[in-house]
Parts: structure tokens; sequence; C-alpha cells
């Protein structure tokens, strides 16, 4: 299985040349009010460092005004064939905005003015992309109508969705867009990065961070919540096919969160019957993390225990982040992997998830 | 140092028998207002489980309308001499909800009218009580008044701070209370459960989750989020004697925070100048972790792992949330930890951590 495929980079981002870009793909109502208004703007607070716009410093030429990361050559050459990836999933860069718009019918047009951009533009110009599609998930019957749009297109292979939200994705509003994944075969992508914005609540319990570290250091909370959401609503027990693809979530946390859920479990599941296993059981089959940013825990040997306390050879698999500043190439990931789990991780556990990847 | 105290608890829970206890501490207007409107309560959501009110069944005699946590004999029997504890330091039990108020003012009666009820009715009845004051801390010129006018008691040892804030424990805002703190020898004493009520934001950036397990599970990110804050804001730098005491945010944690803390500190520390040492050297000198609910690593083995990596030599000291349903005593504490930690754990941290513990 998968025997030919040297990596699949399961976190890739990409980005409008500008706005115009989307011009083919919305009503002329749409696109009037998004020529007029601009588009909505992912939060400074996550501006990444280390480089224009967050990206690597080495993707911009001299003198450069575009985004890198509109530029489709760029990742054929640093990361495709620069890096022997040969399948990229792309999440789009600016459309975690998107989804914490409050106008939901707004929101939905920019979605699927954005797959359908996506797929003409970036896989119609090279197979070895592939697409989260993005939806409107805080209005699930728009949704599930995007869903069943563009489901079945063979590069479509999850649906995504990002970690600021009026709900926890646990609960049952949300269930119909889980249930249009299962029947399209589409993994669930959870992405950090609009927590705080529009219509989504603060970060955190406290507010809001003053500083990007900050917010680059409790990232993985954001995930920690939707998780515990899923692990106590029963979603897999009611979608037993579901897998969420956790991205840029780190897991240095994994082992320490399944202790505590698991005892959680063992102390209080009498309020909800309807979780049947330990929480551990659940993520396991049904929950995976990408790498990057890949974590060097201390001491050394300690990443040996992380690994084994996350059951790494199914839940760990591969992304690159590209082209961000804290990008990972497969060889990083490699070497700091035993023999044992690499192919698991860059290939095998990816074609697990996704199952419309070619095998 | 502290040779002939058998334990000290750095988390007990006593409550009002109603709000009349605090009549005698407030002026006419306020206890009107009181009287009619009664007392802000804690959240549903963090209603525990187990028992009634949350509470241990073995508070209750037949027939009991009063809540337990307001008869002092009990402490008396059951945890002080019943468990061998020679000093309790008490947390209010209604209190977060009064720090949750927007009205900073009638906040502030409230919390001085909690402060001299304990002082009389809990301390004036036996020594070995110890008190965190409440203050209105989201307002601190009216927090620093109290602390000057109460932080010299000799039982006074602490400021108490709850997770649920509009901003974060860092922020210069606070500033003064920490001077306050500083200069009157008291600890900050940080504690879970007025997340998402009041003029607080959601628990989460994907908003209330529906179980209480889902909040317990994830009460670790409430901690995470101000301890982030005090980092990246320089807060050690400023306060170098502040101690901060975070009680029932469980440790499981912390290895993978520090690793992740000291990683982000690497590679965005040029944003945040004045953060001069990795984070990992504030939390050892500053953070101290209470133990309960004590959380048992799998596999066997991995606890010391646990240990070796929060420093919890240092950092480690017991509490027992009595009279709560999952309350854990000193034995139960000591089974599990190595004999070298024994004494460090129940009695010499907390020593170190609250100075005006007698010695």
């Amino acid at each position: 299985m998968g025997a030919r495929v040297r990596a699949i980079d399961t976190d890739a981002h990409h980005q409008l040349r500008g706005i115009a870009d989307l011009k083919p793909y919305l009503s002329r109502h749409d696109w009037q009010r998004l020529e007029e208004f601009g588009m909505p703007r992912n939060s400074n607070l996550y501006q990444a460092s280390g480089g224009f716009r967050g990206a690597r410093a080495d993707c911009f030429g001299a003198g450069d005004d575009v985004d890198p990361r509109s530029r489709i050559a760029l990742f054929q050459e640093k990361l495709l064939d620069g890096c022997g990836v040969d399948f990229a999933i792309l999440q789009g860069e600016y459309t975690p905005a998107v989804l914490a718009l409050a106008d939901l019918d707004f929101s939905a047009a920019l979605c699927r003015a954005t797959n359908d951009w996506t797929l003409a533009e970036w896989v119609g110009r090279d197979p070895r992309f592939r697409l989260a599609l993005t939806v409107p998930i805080q209005d699930p019957v728009l949704a599930v109508r995007e869903i069943e749009r563009l489901g079945d297109h063979p590069a479509v292979v999850a649906v995504y969705a990002v970690c600021g939200s009026p709900r926890l994705y646990g609960q049952r509003h949300y269930d119909p867009v889980f249930a249009a994944c299962v029947k399209h075969g589409l993994a669930l992508a959870l992405h950090f990065s609009n927590e705080g914005i529009g219509m989504n609540p603060a970060p955190t319990a406290g507010g809001h961070p003053s500083y990007y570290a900050e917010q680059y250091l409790v990232r993985p909370q954001f995930y920690q919540a939707h998780l515990s959401s899923f692990l106590f609503e029963g979603t897999f027990e009611k979608f037993p096919q579901l897998r969420v693809a956790f991205l840029e979530s780190g897991f240095g946390w994994v082992p320490a969160f399944r202790w505590r859920a698991d005892a959680t479990w063992r102390s209080l599941r009498a309020q909800t019957p309807w979780v049947k296993r330990p929480p551990s059981e659940y993520m396991r089959e049904h929950i995976r993390f990408a790498t990057q940013p890949f974590e060097d825990p201390e001491p050394a040997g300690a990443l040996t225990a992380v690994l084994d306390g996350m059951d790494a050879e199914q839940t760990l698999m591969f992304s690159s982040d590209f082209p961000h500043w804290d990008f990972d190439p497969p060889d990083a990931i490699v070497r700091r992997l035993p023999e044992s789990l690499r192919q698991r991780v860059l290939v095998e556990t990816a074609l697990e998830t996704y199952p419309k990847l070619p095998r």
C-alpha cells in the first residue's frame, strides 16, 4: 500500500494573488461586496514571525510584492519536487477569517469560490495537489450543500474546519456535516487560526493574549477543547468511520491529555453513558496528529515516551506547513523518528486517514 | 524548617451557612442588595459530581440541609485532626462568582465581607486556618486597597485569583496587585471556576462545553493561558519575589508545556526581549502546583518522568480540595511519591511558597 509514494504532506497553505482570483467564481452581487469591503482577515495576532507575512524568507525574490503563497511554481519547486512530496493537501491561507464571518451566506459564497478556484487553478494545474474543502461549517445546511456539490470530486479528500468557533465541534449541531464527511469518504481536517476573531469567542478563558509567542504556546488548547467535546458528546459512537486530522496542533501534550481523559471518564462516565469506551481508545482510532511543528521533548529519550504514549504508529502523519517560517521538510522529520515509524508517518497513516488518496 | 509540621493543605474550601453570615460585614446598602438579589452563583457547568453539591458523601448526616462546607467542625474532624493537616489555606467556595461580577464596587464589598467573616468565624475559631485573601482583582485599585487593609494580618498568606478573567493575568493592568503581593509577602493563589460566567469570556476558543467531564478535562488550559501570559509579559522579571500557586490545575501537562514554551521562546524571543531566560526557568522558580486531583500517568513509570520533567522537588505541594468529591488525603499522596519528595510536597515547598506560614 502506497509503496511508490514517498511522502504525503497533510498541511500546505495556498493563497490568492489577490481577490480578483475569485471573481470568476462569485455572483456579481458577492463580487461587488468583496471588492468594496475587501477580504476578511485573519487576526494580526496570528501573523507569523521570521519573514514577510510569516512565510519562509527564501520564498521571496528581491523586490517581490506578491505573497509567495500564491505562486504555484514555488510549491512545485520547493515542496513537491524539492522535498519529494507526492501529494500535498491544501488548506487555504486566508480561509480561517472567512469561516469566522457572522454572515453565513457571504461566508458560504466565499467558500464556494475558494473551492472552485483551488480546483481550477491549483489542482487543475498540478495533479499532486489535493483539497480540504472549505465549507461554512457554522451553518450545517449550507455546509452539507457544499459537501454534496464537491465531495465526490476526486481531488477533494477532507473537509476543513478551524478551531475558533461559537460552538464546540462535538455538539450535535454539526452532526449533519460529519454524516456528509462519512458519506463522501472525507476526513475532517482541523486547523487553528481564527480564534477570537469575527463571531468567535476569545482564544482563552482569560481573553486575548498579547503576543504571538503566547498564542503559539497555547495553541494545543484550541484543539483540546474540541477533542474533549468529540469524546464526551459521543461523536465517534455516532460516526465510527470519521477520522479527524489535527493540523499544527503539536503532539507533545497527547500522552498527558490521554491520562487525564481516561481518569475523567472513569470518574464521571455516569453523566455521559453514551461514551462507551475510554477516551484514549477513541483517540487512537479517530484522531490523527500532523508532525509540524515537530516538537523536541527534553531530555533526550522523552520523544520515545511521547511517541509511545500517543500510539504514534497509528496516529502521527507528516505535514510541512509549507511555506511558513516554521516549515518542516520530510527529511527533518525522518531523522527524528525510529526506522519503524518512518513509512507510517510519511505515507501510510495519511492513506488510512484520507481514504480518497490514491494508493 | 517545618520539622514539626506534618502537612500543609494549600487548598480547602469553606462556605457560608447562608448569606446572613455576611450581614455584619456589609454596609446596609450592600446587605440590602445581597438580600434582594441573592449571592451570584458559580456556573452550573461547574457543579461537581459524586455527592450533594459536589462534596464528599460522608460529609452529610441524614436529613442535613446545610452545606457541609459551612461546618467548621467538619473541617476540624475530617481534615485537620483526621488527616494530620496542621495548616489549611482557605479559598472560599462561593467567591469565584463574586469575582466575575461586572459591578466591581459590589464585588469589592462582597470580597471585604468574605475576608472579615473568614478571619472572624474560621481563623478566629481555629488558628490552623489560613486565608487566601479574596480581592476584586479586575479593579487593581480596589484590589490593592483590600491587600493594604488586611495583607499584614498574620493569617493572610496569599491573594486569591480565579482563572476566568476578561484579561490575562500577565498583562500590566494587574501589576499593582502583584506589587502589593510582594510587599506583604503574599503568594498569588490561582484556582479555576468562574470561566465563562459573568463578564468572563467563554471557557474555550470554541465556546462552552456541554458536560462537566469536558470542563474537568480541559481545566489545565485555563491555567496555561495565564501561565503563558506571565511568561511572555515578563511578570517574573518585574516581580522576582512573586510566587504563584496553581491550585487544582493538574500537573501531568507540565513537562510537555515546558518543552513547548522553551521552543517557542527560542523561536520568537526577538518579539519579547524582556523575557531574558527560558520559560522553564521562570516556571521552576515561580510556579507551584498543588497535588489534587493527583494524576496517575500510564504506563507505570510515567509518573517518574512527569515528576522529573516538572522539577517536582521544587514545584509540587500538597492540597486536599476538602471537602470535594475528588478529595485527596495526605496519605494517598505520600503513597505515590518517592521518599525523597514526601517532606518537600507535604510541608517544605508550601513554606517556601507562602512565606508568612509559621516555621
